[in-house]
């Protein structure tokens, strides 16, 4: 363990591949390296970045990329891609672009898959998180479409996150839209070449005015005390709109000014002790959920699913009376294993 | 209750709405209510209707009522709007062009907002359309954003699935479409008059031919038998692949002859059987789901939470040590409040 450790802090990439890949195909990392992991890390803020598909995520972190290589920083990036087996290693054209900064010693990419089933963000993005902060990487960025559940969850995992929209996804963004902005410390409209993104810049700039953040996510945590607010000309309600244009990189330095403003910020003690206890918290959360889960999907693939349901459909039983066999068997199961039920599970 | 059974089996639109609304701000109907639903239906298929943002669903949909407006068909629809609590209500420009025909007495359109915590679609969803069915209307349709957690659950409450992709969204929807096709009967590309569509019909094809389909999440009921492939020219390893103009209708009588050919298939006693199992399962397992999740969120905000952050931070207990008291807590909370753990809550 020392040994892996010591590389990890040395920025073997090699170690670091191989920690990531564990991390990748069993969810986890070893729980030594893991207490260890969540000891020494905690210091460097981590940006998120969302939007929906296509919107140009890759395309801005490649050009950040390059500027903050000039700038002389090592910079990680965690890329999480939309659940699908199939998928699973597939490499993007997108993605690949932003893979010629991998050849880079001081750049390190991983691309995750999230798998069906664990929702948008695993932990697996919170470990590769850290190994990269661990390994000296500062920023750590992770990117992730902004499409249903991931929104909330790269809120409670990113301590700065930038939301990207663009024109060109029709009504329907609206809605998708108003999802991201609660989460935002940053909205980006791409494409700022482009006459809609005025009316979208104006549109987003209206909505964050007119409303009060929601910050439930961030606000769970016991004890926090929410981002520092900042009040410049060009934000509204406490959050930066911004045009760029990511691929000829207009507007991409202010970007990266503020969002290295900003990073500053989240550097005291205070900020640190409150993102440890958020991370930790949404783990404790994301792994309790996930046992839960297996416990009732083994109860209900048991011969007594079969009299549940069959209890259901002639009406024999309400669905809250079953609901409450069920969730006692389950957590009764869990409880019996006790600890052994984590450690036979992959 | 004989009274609004009444109602709603003679279709009384106010009596309609009223059900509908208790069942969007609860989650859920009146148990006897629910029991009953429960009996009455599964006769009829339910087509569901999924894509990425802004690729033409509502689109498609508007031209689909029209077409079976003149076949003297009763339909219902159910679209669910991606999570914001700020968008709760918000009616889009081709939501309403949809909406045209909610004027019609033979139609009946009702917008869900799904709630944040709850996933993508929420039981609310199998309600309403429950409760359209009951009153008649024939067939239901169901339409979601497919990205993330919603492809997965869409295909868990619908019988039919037509997936619709259009070009246009970089290199990201790759992802996105691997996930969508797996869940597919009928792959639908929009915009078929742009040169693009083409490739992106040749790459479906190509891509389901290849690969067998997983249909895991229909596969879990037990004594599924799976859905009747078709084997025809343009089916690639049973799904059919059509392109399609939703703004001139160009290829929607195709695809709905398609649609009322599968929805035929579907109306024998097995698969209603299959269906029945497949849909109670589906709300167990949700229901007992959130059932867990609030018991969890309950221990993590109680005292105790803050000890195991401190000993987890501290390095003095393994995750899975913590998640286990977590689980045992989560546990005994359900267990002493029982059946009022589930009417107490809202």
């Amino acid at each position: 363990m020392n040994d892996l450790l010591d590389k990890l802090c040395r920025s073997d990439r090699r170690a670091l591949a191989r920690a990531m890949s564990q991390v990748d195909s069993a969810g986890r990392t070893d729980p030594e390296l893991e207490v260890h992991l969540r000891r020494a890390t905690g210091q460097v803020p981590w940006w998120g970045f969302t939007g929906p598909p296509g919107v140009g995520k890759s395309t801005l972190i490649d050009a950040l990329l390059q500027r903050l290589r000039e700038k002389q920083r090592r910079i990680g990036v965690v890329a999480v891609d939309p659940s699908s087996r199939r998928s699973n290693g597939a490499l993007l054209g997108d993605r690949v672009r932003m893979m010629r900064h991998a050849v880079d010693a001081d750049v390190f990419i991983r691309s995750l898959a999230t798998h069906r089933h664990e929702g948008g963000l695993s932990d697996a993005t919170l470990h590769c998180a850290r190994l990269l902060e661990l390994a000296g990487y500062d920023p750590v960025l992770i990117e992730t479409v902004g499409v249903g559940q991931n929104e909330v969850e790269i809120a409670a995992v990113a301590d700065l996150c930038v939301v990207m929209l663009g024109p060109g996804y029709g009504d329907e963004i609206q809605l998708i839209k108003a999802g991201l902005l609660e989460i935002a410390d940053i909205v980006v409209v791409n494409k700022c070449d482009l006459p809609e993104s005025d009316r979208l810049l104006n549109e987003v700039r209206e909505e964050l005015a007119g409303t009060a953040r929601a910050r439930d996510v961030r606000q769970s945590a016991p004890g926090e005390e929410g981002s520092p607010e900042e009040d410049t000309p060009d934000a509204a309600g406490g959050v930066a709109v911004m045009g760029i244009e990511a691929k000829t990189g207009r507007g991409v330095e202010e970007l990266l000014d503020r969002l290295l403003a900003m990073d500053r910020a989240h550097r005291t003690a205070d900020a640190q002790a409150s993102r440890d206890r958020r991370r930790v918290l949404g783990e404790l959360r994301r792994r309790a959920t996930s046992v839960c889960e297996q416990a009732l999907d083994g109860a209900l693939s048991g011969e007594e699913a079969k009299r549940w349901i069959d209890r259901l459909s002639r009406g024999d039983a309400s669905l809250d009376a079953i609901v409450a066999e069920l969730t006692a068997a389950a957590l009764n199961e869990v409880k019996k294993r006790g600890q052994n039920y984590f450690s036979c599970k992959k």
